[in-house]
């Protein structure tokens, strides 16, 4: 169906489009659904600078050569609790859904555990792995470090990369309790898209190449964004840098910055994954009533609402009714099969 | 050694008169040596709010019987990698004190490790504990729920605790990195000495009891503080009451509140620390290295510095000079004995 506003999709055949273009261009089909299940998802829950929007940058990344699509991980345990996935060049979902099942059976078993993800390119949300966790019953930390874009608090130069933090904590047959945010004050998919549509950003956001500030999206995307919350947003960012990049010998995003694919801009980088099972940390029985008596309390607050209602309101609504793809987006995903 | 700007002690000095005044207030040596150290450490680094600031509520919450001085923690291992320490109603300090060796020797032989503190009071800054496991090799964080007296983005009245969390990571032969920050846009303590001293604060750190924003800072202690960053620092703070309360099973900001010892004020509350061990993480041979060489970098940009670096710089004053302590807080201390 299609109409002036644009072509609507169901979130499957959005599955499926996004499989035919990526197997058109070099991914084999465990590569392709895995990362298509990002995509998917992402224009499910209208997170739309992961959805659809990033699936030519996935392309051109298979065509230079840049990301091997046919790749496999090798997981590895360094210690009892830590596995570590080399995602060997490739795009990082099918490491993340291959690993996961271990993942989660090392923190039933051993109470916490880690996931190091190296050698990998990510460019989706960070939320669909830490939601799969909390799905499974456990609350889980992801950072990863993306390529230098934000100033440090205080610096007028571009340093860290924009370093999103997800978090999700689960709530038994409620979906889970999700948040996911970039330690940038906004995320660098909306400051792209705002610079494609020609609109301003507000104040706060951004720096340009001099350390001035903008509010021209342009112009911060040659500069450098700026951190949430000042200094102790800074911190979060530095945070994500040590975990993502330092603990686990990944690419810091100054390194991911100067490494980059010139053809194509792409880096590899990476991920820490932290899973927690409530069910060993002393409270087995009493935990989720417990918590969702919490729940029950804040969100009785006026004004209030959990991180991923939208999203869980736009899920509603795109699995019933589809997804509205913008005609140019539409073409140019369409031109790529 | 005294003169009209107050009295000048040492660091050694001031712990022995926080011995001194704990014990003859219902601590046994080990408590009140273990408070001690904590409250010299701050002394010794410039934090005031978590320093000889904090001495009358340890004397205040014993006084009334509101907690047990001579308490001795009970540690158990829920599952492999975690621990649990019970605090059993005391203060926390000896808690943290006597489970670190073994928290440190878990993190070392699984990759990663939490401690799960629970039934303790916890009037201390939290970056000590991370401090000194990232002394010992460790990337550690740290997250404590406190009473409610946060409005969570949005909302009109106090929900979350002030819920710092504080994250250290080991540079070898240097101090670690540590930051130890509010989920609040302003550590409470603070708020207090602002209120005690008749400042008022910035704006945006809070709101009056009919939610209105407001500079005077007895209005916010009455009122509520607000997150910092927005939306993304009440997901933080939100987050902090899952993993300190949630997850562990204590009290939440709201119990917390609710709960709290009605003639001290007194509340306890949870502690969640996680430590990881850089050797385990798949780069033993080069994390350091890496590390350092982002730091160098980060380091040598304008206007940049690490978030230690004030408390680094007062911590070599004060060990070579001293700690002027203000005359009336001294006079009060000593009023204790």
């Amino acid at each position: 169906m299609s109409n002036s506003d644009g072509q609507v999709l169901s979130v499957d055949e959005i599955h499926a489009l996004v499989v035919d273009v990526l197997a058109s261009n070099g991914c084999d089909a465990e590569n392709a659904s895995a990362i298509a299940d990002t995509v998917a998802s992402a224009e499910r829950d209208g997170c739309l600078s992961h959805g659809l929007f990033r699936v030519p940058g996935y392309v051109k990344s298979l065509r230079c050569g840049a990301v091997d699509g046919k790749a496999r991980p090798t997981l590895t345990r360094p210690a009892p609790s830590v596995l570590r996935a080399d995602v060997n060049l490739g795009f990082s979902p099918l490491a993340l859904a291959m690993t996961r099942p271990e993942l989660i059976e090392v923190a039933r078993r051993q109470g916490i555990a880690a996931l190091a993800l190296v050698r990998g390119h990510h460019f989706a949300a960070l939320w669909p792995e830490t939601e799969a966790l909390a799905e499974a019953g456990l609350a889980a930390m992801a950072f990863t470090a993306s390529r230098a874009a934000v100033a440090p608090a205080g610096a007028r130069r571009r340093f860290f990369g924009t370093n999103p933090m997800a978090f999700a904590f689960p709530r038994g047959d409620r979906p889970p309790l999700v948040f996911d945010q970039a330690s940038a004050a906004m995320a660098r998919g909306e400051i792209q898209i705002a610079a494609r549509d020609g609109h301003t950003v507000p104040p706060g956001m951004g720096i340009d190449l001099d350390g001035e500030p903008t509010t021209d999206p342009k112009a911060i995307l040659d500069g450098a964004q700026l951190p949430f919350g000042g200094y102790k947003g800074s911190a979060i960012a530095l945070m994500v840098e040590l975990l993502a990049a330092g603990l686990i010998g990944e690419a810091f995003g100054y390194e991911a910055h100067e490494n980059a694919n010139p053809a194509s801009g792409v880096q590899q980088s990476g991920e820490l994954i932290i899973a927690m099972d409530p069910a060993c940390f002393g409270d087995a029985a009493g935990w989720l009533v417990h918590t969702e008596a919490f729940f029950a309390r804040l969100t009785a607050l006026d004004g209030v609402r959990l991180p991923a209602d939208r999203r869980r309101r736009t899920r509603e609504v795109t699995l019933r009714e589809g997804v509205r793809v913008a005609p140019a987006l539409f073409a140019e995903i369409r031109g790529l099969l």
